[in-house]
């Protein structure tokens, strides 16, 4: 144990612990303070004993106990007790000096934290920590943004602890100012919700459409695990079909209402203020919200009847064209993950490093994949890349997946299998791909009823013209119609 | 002209001077007043010349002129204006005087005023406006909400001026307190949004898989609009469709790329917030982002290549067959948006009146429609009515629609013509009426990696049960994938 410590981490619930544990397993000596100190007594007297780790009973204490820079990471609930532990950290700080919050946070809320410390000549670090509990412990996923002056000072603990892929390469590098690294976390758990539901998606029409057991099913999640779909998502999935309770597949007696934690919802209306089309997330929050009103869906189910799901094709070749489905649909996710993003970072003023945020994502957390590499080097290949579906690779990826995914989408339509976020991504590609999409009629309707005026295709852009389409004179006809 | 005046209309802009004119036009006497005074002298000249209309040119005169309760309609920008001419207007009022808000004002600002100025004994209506420039003049569908002791004094000048259905119902009547008048006409824009590219969607398939020409599908649009479909914006789509520049459809010329006022945005974020399910004015909305592309669109068009649309059946058929897909969509449509009335009367404590909702929309507004009066029966058989779909018309309309529904989505997949609209309708309908939707399995995969607990079927809601799934011990096991 160094006499003094190099970071002190302050709030000892067991993402705090577990993130201490894991920097003192790495060689580095660690302060821990928690608000309520018997905790800290139990901590010391418990898992943190014979390691590292010193307590601390009081701010003073915490901070006088600390290298200087001082760094002190905040894991406490996200929201006010940010701004309170920080409050009641500034008078014992000096310039230079770090605070660093490791929680949940609302981006907006690092933006202005970034701001109000560095007003004050501190540093702040706003970083998303992915991979929960037991990531914490053995190597989370960590995506710090701030005061870019602050990430010397805590790079080498942070990649230290974060985890790594194949050869080495921490899934830890700096995104970016003030919110970024809590923006960026906000659009991985959007896109985690988009990959549950795609699998989901992928489980209901195996099950409804194909008739196949639960067993089935553990076979192709394996299968499928091993090729370009290998991922921790598909890894559980395959485990989970695995699992029996009484000899019965475990899966099929837990309640179908999903509960959300709100980051998926924020990424949807993230993309609503910056315009961005994320519709294959959106549909996936929306999902979740749908499959909670159970007692409405049963009751529904009685009255509104649907087709009677058939099959009599060659099942095998289906189940591939639904993984060619989940593959395409996948892309079309992180394209759109990806475009958010990018329009964050223009309106901000942030400088993303598009690549090294994959390779962030490529461990510790829960969309970690092989994917994800492919997308770093799309990036490597083109930084200024404006959409992941138009890399070289993904569109080789979607040009041998769409006829399979079109089957997919085309026979759930037709059986009555809910597809929301394989048929948004459909649509999507196919919108993206339009060099005429039908909004010239929308622009006509705009300029019908409320004189909006319109682009021509035979004229230069920013010139705008006005028709009075109904012949009777006037700007506006907005009450030619009468019922 | 009476010696004080019924109400007074601050903001001569266009919509402030029709309303006004049309307030004369229907036996008050009206109080014109404007910040920048030249505008009352001008429109005292002119348009207002004659009739019974007086110009005020100060805070101080305006409400001198009033007959008391004193009535005071803001027709200024949204925002901080209205703000600023609220706190010019409180000194020079009495309790019981009532500020009415007409602009396009987010209903969160209108909450906030309502108990602003009931604090300070003074009435508050935030109203929705709407049927642009020419409704204001002619007849606009009004929805007021705010302080509901203000309704009884401006009821009689609000239904006079408004539109009027048929048989002469008034197309405005008493919302709910607070925000909720605002509320209504914002869920109204977002169906607007709906409406219009579910247009545009039948609109596409026509002209690409049926290569239909503008005339051919305005002879479709005239018939549409003599049925079911029968509304404003299915009229105006005729007329747009047969309209001709050097005898070429003028719609061919328009460029797609579509504008967006951002109310349509407001009411996807507020179904986030709220948790409800509004996925095709979710999609409607990012149907017009992705359509802003317009250059990236072009470039991917020449990259990434889909099939060449083909149809080999009956024409007259398949268009049968995208008008049910129109109309079932824009039942679902509906029935969403009421779903979001609902939620946030539940939440905000408003008693909304759903039947009345839909009359106020049945002229006047640019979703006006045969329609909405069956949406005005349905919630007069039921005023419970959880979900428009389950209503017994729409149960029926539903039936007939969804086999030409599915075989538009199904065929416009396989051909590669986006249907984000329509595609995200019909995955709702299946999703509502399926007692099992695949969350069992996404609630799995939440307890296997974070340990998020779940239900089950087999036991009372309320039971939460956590599974070891890994077999390897612990509490969570987010680890055990590795790349």
């Amino acid at each position: 144990m160094k006499e003094r410590s190099d970071i002190a981490v302050v709030g000892l619930a067991v993402m705090g612990e577990n993130l201490i544990l894991n920097m003192a397993s790495k060689g580095f000596t660690v302060t821990a303070y928690n608000r309520s100190t018997d905790k800290v007594s139990k901590f010391l007297a418990g898992r943190a004993q014979g390691k590292s780790i010193r307590g601390a009973f009081s701010i003073e204490e915490l901070v006088a106990s600390l290298e200087t820079p001082r760094k002190i990471m905040l894991m406490v609930k996200a929201g006010q007790p940010v701004d309170d532990t920080i409050e009641q950290l500034i008078p014992h700080l000096e310039p230079g000096d770090i605070i660093i919050d490791g929680g949940n946070t609302h981006f907006p809320d690092s933006n202005r934290r970034t701001h109000y410390l560095e007003q004050k000549g501190l540093l702040y670090i706003g970083t998303g920590v992915s991979g929960g509990e037991e990531g914490a412990l053995t190597g989370p996923s960590i995506m710090p943004g701030g005061s870019p002056k602050a990430w010397p000072a805590v790079k080498d603990i942070f990649q230290a602890i974060s985890a790594k892929v194949e050869d080495g390469t921490p899934c830890c590098d700096w995104v970016g100012q003030d919110g970024a690294g809590h923006f960026v976390k906000m659009v991985h758990n959007g896109i985690e919700y988009g990959d549950m539901q795609l699998i989901c998606e992928a489980y209901q029409i195996m099950k409804e459409l194909l008739c196949m057991s639960a067993d089935e099913m553990h076979k192709v999640f394996a299968d499928w695990n091993e090729g370009e779909l290998d991922s921790y998502l598909i890894e559980i999935t395959r485990d989970i079909l695995g699992y029996k309770e009484d000899g019965e597949p475990l899966v099929e007696k837990i309640l179908d209402t999903a509960g959300q934690k709100g980051t998926g919802k924020w990424t949807a209306v993230s993309a609503l203020e910056h315009g961005v089309p994320l519709t294959l997330i959106g549909e996936a929050v929306f999902a979740r919200c749908l499959s909670a009103q159970k007692d409405e869906r049963v009751a529904a189910s009685s009255v509104l009847s649907g087709p009677q799901p058939t099959f009599s094709g060659d099942k095998a070749a289906f189940v591939e064209d639904i993984r060619k489905a989940l593959l395409a649909s996948k892309i079309v996710s992180y394209a759109q993950g990806y475009v958010l993003m990018r329009e964050a970072a223009k309106e901000f003023g942030w400088d993303l490093n598009y690549g090294g945020i994959a390779l962030m994502w490529r461990g510790g957390c829960i969309i970690r994949s092989t994917f994800l590499q492919h997308i770093k080097e799309a990036f490597d290949r083109n930084p200024e890349l404006s959409n992941l579906m138009v890399d070289e690779y993904f569109v080789e990826k979607l040009m041998s997946a769409q006829s399979g995914w079109r089957n997919v989408v085309a026979t759930a339509a037709q059986n009555g299998i809910p597809t929301p976020t394989f048929s948004a991504a459909l649509s999507y590609f196919d919108g993206y791909r339009h060099a005429r999409l039908p909004a010239n009629l929308l622009q006509a309707q705009r300029d019908y009823f409320g004189a909006h005026t319109y682009e021509r295709l035979d004229r230069p852009r920013g010139e705008f013209f006005h028709t009075n389409w109904t012949g009777r004179g006037g700007d506006t006809a907005s009450s030619t119609y009468n019922v």
